[in-house]
């Protein structure tokens, strides 16, 4: 949600050939014998201008007649899939089953929705994350949409981060961009899947100085989800110092919500410099502010 | 059409756990990486009573989004599929994938949908009716829908006849039964991708006696569809004296439309005895008195 927040704000000051949205594929599931990738159709709806205003995803005004039905079939009536948005999912699945890759597959999608801006999963690999809570080992979507991100979670892991290659284009558009911004998504569930992937964080140590980072706490709470719960349950320090941590090395900045800068970099090496800025997105003309300060601070530090 | 049409009759008559459909997978066909079997979930919507009043293909009252989307991805605008039709693609299509025989999933998805009645493809293996025409080969629905039957039908071959073992049930549905019905389909790419799988003709033959078929011409002319064209083109003869030679051996009687048992028998060794009902079926109550006229006068000759 915050990353497509943000990327509407983006897509508005950065010229469409210049954008390049690295995409976190660790949600992708297996729903009814589809590969449903939420993350990446989210980018892409939201790039496209049909994803619906509030909710992070699917596709504006769909219908859920397929699903309806599909539950006399399968018995996850918890994870909904409209009738537009499974057409793309039928595509991708189609075309992963011919052997495509799916960020060639991912590029199509794109393009039939119009999308000028170029989209990358991070991998094409098969990476999943899984959340170790207190009930056992849940994949995302059941942590997340099943069990609504209400089980204690102990431990993060990235299910085949070993051998999950980079996307053809990943690490030249971390390494070659002008900036990077790393959005305020959730760092073990969003960010920490696309870090994962062997040579990301090498990539963004090298582009580190260059590199700007959006805190996804506002007053130690996340905007939505259950990051907060997370950082606690896992040991992690309170606030914006825990994401100061965990982008330790890999962002010159983290921007960070007025008097959220409090007690950051204590002892921290290599922690980014935080820097207070109005970060919460009302609309698409706060994410378009956002978007501008977070770009200046990189182009006023170089 | 016809067939879905008399069972709806036949519904009426015969009890629920007495009545086994043997179907047609002929046209069988891939279309957005789903397993399309439009003859079996034909008979399964009309036995649960969701089939359209008029439409010879699936649910009452489906919409066509996910469709309308797909045709951003696909070249098949001519290829209609619902959006609760496409919930039991997916799940035969997923469930294929998982190794289970088309047979057991069209039980479970006529469970599904309440079916009480035992609904068989004629094979679980692969069996594809092609159409050879001046156009060259098209598969089954290429001919029929893209092409509206229009091509001039040179010969139907059965790709994979060889190879179709009769689905588990299938053979013992026809030796095993009271009566066997054949339904006023077209015989050639309806009824005969059933008789093309291995031991169907005999097991017919078998039956012969308690066999009875009702023709899909009156008047010479096919109620719907591209059958008197076919029979044209490939050389048989007109009217009913055709259904009643491709039907040697296997029926003991054709049921007619009264003034269509003319020139019958001539000649033909073990054609069936040709019989003389109002075989128009305008709706139910009239699909109804034909099952019950089919199945008194095979009792009546027994």
């Amino acid at each position: 949600m915050g990353a497509a927040r943000l990327l509407r704000g983006l897509a508005r000051v950065v010229p469409a050939d210049k954008l390049t949205v690295v995409v976190n594929t660790g949600d992708d599931e297996e729903f009814f014998g589809l590969h449903v990738s939420p993350d990446l159709d989210t980018i892409v709806y939201t790039l496209a201008g049909v994803a619906p205003p509030a909710r992070g995803w699917g596709v504006r005004g769909d219908t859920f007649h397929a699903k309806t039905a599909l539950d006399r079939f399968y018995d996850t009536p918890w994870f909904q899939l409209g009738d537009r948005d499974l057409a793309t999912n039928l595509y991708r699945t189609d075309q992963l089953r011919r052997g495509r890759p799916l960020s060639a597959i991912t590029r199509s999608i794109a393009d039939r929705f119009g999308v000028a801006q170029r989209v990358l999963p991070a991998t094409d690999g098969r990476l999943r994350t899984i959340i170790e809570t207190s009930e056992g080992a849940l994949p995302f979507q059941h942590y997340l949409v099943r069990r609504r991100g209400r089980p204690r979670v102990v431990a993060v892991r990235y299910r085949g981060a070993r051998s999950a290659e980079p996307a053809p284009g990943v690490l030249r558009a971390i390494t070659g961009a002008d900036i990077v911004v790393i959005a305020p998504s959730n760092p073990f569930v969003s960010i920490g899947p696309i870090l994962a992937v062997r040579g990301v964080r090498a990539a963004l140590r090298a582009a580190r100085a260059r590199t700007v980072a959006i805190s996804p706490l506002i007053g130690g709470r996340a905007v939505k989800g259950p990051l907060a719960q997370m950082l606690a349950s896992m040991g992690h320090p309170r606030g914006s110092r825990a994401i100061a941590r965990l982008y330790a090395g890999l962002a010159a900045t983290l921007i960070v919500s007025p008097g959220d800068a409090g007690g950051a970099r204590e002892g921290e090496r290599d922690a980014p410099e935080m820097v207070e800025h109005d970060i919460l997105m009302r609309d698409t003309a706060s994410a378009e502010r956002i978007a501008r300060f977070a770009l200046g601070h990189v182009r006023r530090a170089a």
